[in-house]
């Protein structure tokens, strides 16, 4: 790993491939397992850096694609990187523009040297090499850089998965020897589609070539719940237990749980803040459909015991706020599910410490009963 | 003044007639001259309590007709009275309804007995009497309510405005009667349109009546500047010196100067919140129009030495904010504007009391130079 960085693997879980980690990078450390809430544009949607740190995140996402078109890596640059630039002085992931490109761009063709696209913006024509996708990242000056990968719609023809798989190991490579900044570490991010045994290759090629750090990316992209656990459970073991892996764009609550289970320690998903919009609550005792009529009058807060900043005031208030279109019910909703996304993996954090996380997330699935992903809308790391 | 209430002048400048005081209520104390930001509907747009008693602000407004249609004054009621239900511990004025019938709602008749109107929301017959307005804003709790009166457009038939003030100060006299809560203050309202015999003739009748509290309404609908003060200037000093005096719907930074020099205390404006929510921030140097492109790689705050949650960013950040659609901006400009306005307001009480008000305002408004009203929208009391 570079300078700057280490991970320590301090507990696995006897009854689970859980982990309790720590990961070290020069704008501070990261208790592992983690939520990353995701700063698409600069920022986590609504929220000031002070809400933001409220909630308890430690590492924040911001999206390459997104910032690189507006307002230009040059710009965030010129105002003191990333970091200074959105005021979080926090650890930073970007990721590479890689699943924007699959998600957003327009017209996208791509080839053995570069992903070609126009921009959804204003329909610009943008080049991204490998290359061109680490120098993005080191303008922004993030902590962790994620490589370009190839990335593909799910169910696919299998020769397409396979030939994207292997360019994007070949891009993983090209990004390695772009790298400049020593202090921004690389993590490599395993594709392979469906397929177990061609995703095991592919981790095997990207852990020859040392990365500080292993993304499993390509997933939550319309595949079930089930077949994407599938990959995670075929794939964790395979990757370096001394090293961080990060599950890209995931999850429900659930889908945490059971990343966590299968020995991830870093995650990224929209879904608090996009749900947040919405009106959606995460608690304990599953969504809370705030415009919900049968709350108007509902002095409770979302969540008995929480102390942020929406559960000061009541489930009618939180309500009147979405029927009055008023910028406050996204912003304390957003909040929220942030806060109870950081609450769940401190308390993952804190069962693997106790050797009883599969105890814990029985607990919690029980809670959540059959609701929890009733309005999961899908991942996708941008917001 | 009901219990729980009282008005301390402490000091009046011998070069103006602007006053430095304090206004205890049951929730607490205001310092004034004071400048109370509009929470419409129960929230001052975009700003969390910690966030908006971030901006020094002491005593907030939330609007009658507002709360009476949407969640309705019951609910508002069953929740815990507006200060629970919105989380705001410190002193809440409510407006009346009248400048909403006359700037919002449609089909508005109004008799002797009560304005007809329907809603602006969803066209529903509204019947709204003296007696009707003080009931709604004792169910909301506020700790001042103003007086239901009948505001008319300005410039209007000298004896289509005497009608409506007459009426004005008989409706007045009916909130008075219908009046029950114990803690809680009615503030008249002096009438008049431009007239300043008409507006004294007004005053003294309603100082007749003996309210605890006087506000000059009416005004910002359309007049210059410049009419505006003439009036303020004409009726200020026929209020008690005992009492605090309250500008409604004013205004821009030099109209609360102008304002507090002619004697008054209390202000109340949409602008720092509109404005900020489009881009303009103000400053001692004039309005920052923040989308320009001049500011998209400027390092400096919006203000140097501002404390403010906006001002911990670049104006090159907050530019970017606004060109991506992200809602941090508004947020953080309404914040920033909010509490450039406190800070107004607090150098201008500073200045009172070192008997030096006129300097601070000449040096106020050399500062903001021929800018700082060039986007001012119209005020009136709503958000």
């Amino acid at each position: 790993m570079p300078a700057g960085f280490s991970f320590v693997l301090e507990r696995v879980d006897s009854g689970s491939r859980a982990r309790r980690g720590r990961f070290l990078t020069p704008h501070g450390g990261v208790e592992t397992p983690a939520f990353m809430p995701v700063g698409t544009q600069g920022t986590v949607k609504g929220q000031t850096i002070d809400l933001l740190r409220g909630t308890g995140a430690e590492m924040v996402l911001g999206n390459t694609y997104h910032l690189s078109l507006r307002p230009g890596e040059q710009v965030v640059e010129r105002l003191g990187g990333l970091h200074r630039f959105m005021g979080w002085e926090g650890p930073i992931l970007t990721d590479s523009g890689g699943f924007q490109v699959f998600s957003l761009a327009a017209m996208v063709e791509i080839d053995e040297r570069q992903a070609t696209f126009r921009s959804h913006l204003d329909g610009e024509r943008i080049e991204l090499t490998p290359e061109r996708a680490i120098a993005i990242q080191e303008a922004l000056g993030s902590d962790v850089a994620m490589v370009l990968d190839h990335v593909v719609a799910l169910p696919n023809a299998p020769e397409r998965i396979r030939e994207a798989t292997e360019r994007s190991v070949r891009w993983a490579e090209r990004c390695l020897q772009a790298g400049r900044r020593a202090d921004q570490a690389q993590f490599a991010i395993v594709q392979g589609g469906l397929d177990v045994a061609l995703r095991l290759e592919c981790a095997e090629q990207l852990v020859e070539l040392g990365f500080p750090g292993y993304a499993i990316g390509g997933l939550s992209v319309g595949e079930s719940p089930e077949e994407m656990m599938r990959i995670v459970e075929g794939v964790a073991p395979a990757l370096p237990a001394g090293k961080p892996r990060y599950l890209m764009g995931v999850g429900r609550p659930s889908d945490l749980l059971e990343g966590i289970r299968r020995g991830i320690d870093l995650f990224d998903c929209v879904l608090p803040t996009r749900n947040g919009r919405n009106g959606f609550a995460y608690t304990d005792q599953g969504i809370v459909r705030i415009k919900n009529r049968a709350y108007a009058m509902d002095d409770r807060p979302l969540e008995a015991g929480c102390g942020c900043a929406a559960c000061r005031h009541s489930r009618g208030y939180l309500r009147h706020l979405f029927m009055a279109h008023e910028m406050l019910g996204p912003i304390l909703l957003s909040h929220h599910n942030l806060t109870y996304y950081q609450r769940l993996m401190a308390g993952a954090r804190r069962a693997i410490e106790e050797d009883r996380f599969v105890d814990f997330a029985r607990e919690q699935s029980a809670g959540w009963g059959a609701t929890e992903g009733a309005e999961g809308a899908e991942g996708g790391p941008a917001d």
